[in-house]
């Protein structure tokens, strides 16, 4: 087995993490939890989202939260955009990454986007242009990659085509969503065999649901895939509103314990993330999902999440 | 990466499981829930232990539990022993193995058996002697593999002593267990290397709590590595009463999720075993660990544990 000696966490909790809580956590708290992350060693952040506050109420303090968080040199910060009119809004603040998304299977694109996949593409395709135009980076998001909570089984040349399309239109970087957490590392390493063939591994990379608790075992097949890219949640936060028996993301305090026990280096400072879980704990008032960050609370003095 | 057709799954749920539960299941509801897992195609349970009542009450029915099921032709049934007494007690019921259990770490063999690990050798000699002078399959247990929870980090060394000893007195098989959680999947491959250069890969079992979510990224590092025997506790129940911070054992719905999805077979069935989870999580009356049963369960309908 081989393992990179170094990855990099792109952080999604405030994004991904708290756009599913039903819990409102304040403008104030939010950019707390983002100053405390900024600080934590962690290089890239997605800290809000630019989707219309009807279907994402979560977050309807975008332009605040990303207005009043201290930027910490050497830390890029990304938001979610899905058009022109979220764009206008992400311009207003000083973002450094605009991040698209799409879905590979159409019923999931159309339930998230409402629209169909070809009816997608000239919106990003616009997106885009105008966030290199700014100078900004972009990256690209696909949903569904390893199954639909609507379709079921995704086909790889449905991925290959929205992959491609993405990468043509410039974006940076692409993350390939297993949206529902349905993916296995056998899967993880054939789908992987196909993309890699057409997209350098530096430019993908992975963005798994722990809702089969199968998250980071499908971390260390993309590791050995030469994978070294990966979203995380701090606390396994996060969710997605249209995709039923969608869990969180895979917590960024389990990816930093198998990782750093594997002697892979991240930067991050587990101790001061932990102290973060803590926060977002508390202001969310109910316990997080992460394993290894309920048994350092407990370890701690706090309360064991999932044990008597 | 590869990995083998086909493993074999030793479900501890009624013992392992159950022994850290602070709802006492009743015998009626014990031997039912064992029957249905009889019938789910898991070749071997672990379905009690004869260690003192005073220090497992939830395991108090032991010999009632034992004689009361019904057994299915080739399922073995295995039950934990400590000591001749406890060996004398299950000689009463007609279980077909006995497993007997100590520690890699002086002090966690102290605080569970009350004995040092040179004292433990004789008491466990004259057991395995006698199970198999009986006619049954004596199996082996070697805890903190992977750290202790009083001494940290736990010497390979200590390892090799304490399963050589155990082999030598005749034990058919050895678990390997990580007891709290800690492994990482390069640990776990850089300790299998060291004892498979003495051991066949078809006479060691991988034994893995979930505490800090790594349990089944550290199967995935077992398979690659040869290993084809692993223990597993239906729903993720489990714990260890005498370390800290030990939450349940791998859940055996999470493990068949991730196996089953990437083609190797286990002989089980997975909707049998959801029906089982479910009537013992009713039983138990709390949300269990697993995160594909809950999965499974909210798209049955049921409630979903880890997310909104």
């Amino acid at each position: 087995m081989k393992w990179p000696e170094s990855i990099t966490i792109k952080e999604v909790g405030p994004r991904d993490g708290l756009q599913n809580e039903k819990a409102f956590i304040s403008t104030e708290d939010k950019i707390a939890w983002i100053n405390q992350l900024s600080e934590s060693g962690l290089k890239h952040l997605e800290i809000t989202s630019f989707v219309n506050p009807k279907w994402i109420p979560a977050l309807s303090d975008a332009i605040a939260v990303a207005a009043g968080i201290k930027k910490v040199p050497g830390v890029t910060y990304t938001a979610l955009v899905p058009n022109l009119q979220g764009l206008e809004q992400a311009f207003k603040t000083n973002i450094d990454e605009v991040a698209v998304f799409m879905s590979a299977s159409e019923t999931h694109n159309l339930k998230n986007i409402n629209k169909t996949i070809g009816a997608t593409f000239p919106v990003l395709k616009d997106l885009v242009r105008e966030t290199i135009s700014a100078g900004k980076v972009c990256r690209g998001y696909v949903s569904t990659v390893f199954g639909c909570p609507y379709e079921g089984d995704v086909d790889i040349d449905a991925v290959i085509r929205v992959s491609e399309t993405l990468f043509d239109m410039g974006i940076a970087e692409l993350s390939l969503g297993d949206t529902i957490g349905v993916a296995n590392p056998k899967q993880v390493q054939e789908v992987l065999e196909v993309l890699l063939k057409r997209f350098p591994a530096d430019r993908l990379a992975m963005h798994f649901h722990d809702t089969r608790g199968t998250a980071l075992a499908n971390i260390l097949a993309s590791l050995e895939m030469g994978i070294t890219i990966f979203d995380s949640s701090l606390g396994g936060l996060g969710g997605c509103p249209y995709a039923p028996g969608a869990s969180g993301n895979v917590a960024t305090d389990d990816l930093l314990y198998m990782l750093h026990g594997m002697g892979i280096h991240t930067g991050a400072d587990q101790q001061k993330l932990t102290s973060a879980s803590q926060f977002i704990q508390e202001k969310l008032g109910r316990l997080l999902p992460s394993k290894s960050f309920q048994a350092a609370s407990s370890l701690l003095g706090g309360k064991l999440g999932n044990t008597v």
